[in-house]
């Protein structure tokens, strides 16, 4: 088997890894029909699942809760090297999440659109997400503040920071 | 004070402790200059603050931190008729957690263009979020696998889901 060959078919391996837990997880009522799985040096290091309605946390999407608990698992807040599997396409709060945790590979299955025909936002989201903010459906004010400036300030001059 | 002046006075107020947490909790070392509360009915039901590199997650921003507090607090994965107050604009994961908690309002002080100043990626990723994954700086692969589309299917004919 070529490399190529060997890349693709461990990449559906794991693929069909969360979508067997987005639809065990759905069916175990725990949320919605999402599942995600983050692996680093071919080993499995956290999966996750929809747990929006079941932790009554609704940034507890598949991909965030996979994130988060690998980080617990590792032991760092980056997951550099690490590719993140997902049975859709993350939504905008995944996809910066997935920026945020420095993973350097993305995999999916289902789309946005498919999303939205079940009735989920993610492509509503992309089309809010670029717009400026007064054009945007949620109400939003900007009120600048010198004090939160000056915090900004701070953070620049601080010796001890710790960049992440 | 007309309603106007009072509600800007409120916003004012709450603005003020978003960033006041934001400047306390970076002094003590938990992590980026970001602080949020979020407000209902004139209460504070929750406040939250940057948590990345003290909690060994990518994800504890200020805005998602206070949303999963409020959401505890109140036992909803909704929060319909709260302002998110935040020292800072949301990012793309903060600002699309918004809209999935639901949140009525937004009121921020400092910028995007002003977090990218000392170091922050928020501008990179607003820039990154609307382009086809094809032309992002992650390698992001679409595959396509019927056994996840078949799990949509279910999900749409789910007689108990509980919608979010």
């Amino acid at each position: 088997m070529t490399h190529d060959a060997s890349t693709s078919a461990q990449d559906r391996k794991f693929l069909l890894r969360a979508v067997e837990l987005s639809r065990e997880r759905m069916e175990q009522g725990l949320g919605g029909p999402f599942g995600a799985v983050l692996v680093r040096d071919g080993e499995i290091i956290a999966e996750g699942w929809n747990e929006v309605t079941s932790s009554l946390d609704p940034t507890a999407h598949a991909e965030v809760t996979a994130i988060r608990r690998a980080c617990q698992a590792v032991g760092d807040f980056a997951l550099q090297g690490a590719t993140l599997y997902s049975s859709c396409e993350p939504c905008p709060m995944c996809l910066a999440a997935t920026y945020w945790a420095r993973i350097g590979r993305l995999v999916y299955a289902n789309t946005r659109g498919q999303a939205a025909a079940i009735g989920f936002d993610d492509e509503f989201l992309y089309g809010e997400i670029p717009k400026d903010p007064a054009e945007r459906s949620l109400p939003t004010q900007h009120m600048p503040l010198p004090e939160a400036e000056r915090v900004f300030d701070l953070w620049r001059d601080k010796p001890d920071k710790i960049a992440y």
